[in-house]
């Protein structure tokens, strides 16, 4: 929760021994020191304009529209963005139960495999959260770091590689224009950028230095 | 990583006690037994085609390409298509070392907010390998067993309920134009599905002879 920045968290009728001696993450405490207890969920849930059951429908025959994760994480984001929801999890046990759903507006399923749905609790968490604050355009727009090498310093290592290899005998001469070719084309597929561009002429002005000396 | 499908787990120098010791959930103990130790990472990642590591940032200087994990897991997805992929995770106390980065292609981050980016490392594996499954066509794709109510269904509880409100002395004469409008309006904002619609009409009845009895 405090990962992706949720504060709120309340519990029904948690198990006192766990709750008492759950410890918080270093950076997490104000969730748990927050954390309110309620004798309902009626309670609990008082106040959200949207309640979603969390499930990972086993056995239970579902009388709620049941939605998956990547598509109902959208639908509570724009929501959020109007008044509280509440995203209720059950038990690791036994998940929620019928009465519990029965506060539901729809029902979330994170997509697990058919052979092993249930998940743990702490995980089904953490999932269901990041697809609630995923941002498909921040982490696009965020620009690389990364630039590109130019077509010169491209052309440079081209060279010098080249020379290198004809020195060190593993091309036989220079005038050999499909071995200027094939080593062209051979530098530009490493992608490389500016930076690392510049690494590898200094090491090949290095390699050319010691075959001439 | 039994949830979403993913079986081949590889250790590079686990803390001994706590790997003998780890109990996995009902139906993931393949993974767990099927793991393999290794003494170094390049032999952990070696035949893989893609190796990410994955990091917080919270000091280290990034000598690689940084992707956000909405951007980065769909790479690796269709790679995966095609040959195997390595996503390296670190000790939850320290991370990846540099020289474990160096193994990597480039690096992963979880959008964690600022002020508590590193995450438990269950809920990191889980976070990142749901991003790499999760199928937003498959979601949309799936009809929700839900089939709207129809205009038919809509009109009859929109005359019983005015039927029952004027019955019960809410409304004061059928005639009255706008309370119809109003009325029907309000039932069709419910949104109601097929099913819904026929319970809400047998109350409605229901209520109608007790009113007239």
């Amino acid at each position: 929760m405090s990962n992706f920045g949720f504060s709120e968290m309340h519990l029904v009728n948690p198990y006192e021994v766990a709750f008492r001696e759950a410890r918080s993450a270093v950076k997490a405490h104000k969730v748990l020191e927050d954390a309110r207890e309620h004798p309902t969920l009626a309670e609990a849930v008082a106040g959200c304009e949207l309640v979603v059951g969390t499930t990972s429908i086993g056995h239970r025959a579902l009388e709620h529209p049941l939605r998956r994760l990547e598509y109902g994480g959208k639908i509570i984001a724009r929501k959020l963005a109007k008044g509280p929801v509440a995203l209720l999890f059950g038990s690791e046990k036994f998940g929620l139960s019928n009465e519990d759903l029965s506060h539901c507006h729809w029902l979330l399923r994170i997509p697990t495999r058919e052979g092993h749905a249930s998940m743990n609790l702490g995980q089904a968490v953490a999932v269901c959260l990041y697809e609630i604050i995923r941002n498909p355009a921040a982490a696009k727009a965020k620009p690389e770091a990364r630039r590109a090498a130019n077509a010169t310093d491209l052309e440079r290592i081209t060279e010098l590689l080249e020379e290198v290899l004809e020195q060190a005998g593993y091309v036989q001469e220079r005038s050999e224009g499909s071995t200027r070719l094939k080593i062209r084309r051979l530098v530009r597929r490493l992608d490389l950028d500016a930076h690392d561009a510049e690494v590898w002429l200094g090491m090949l002005r290095q390699i050319r230095w010691k075959l001439l000396s």
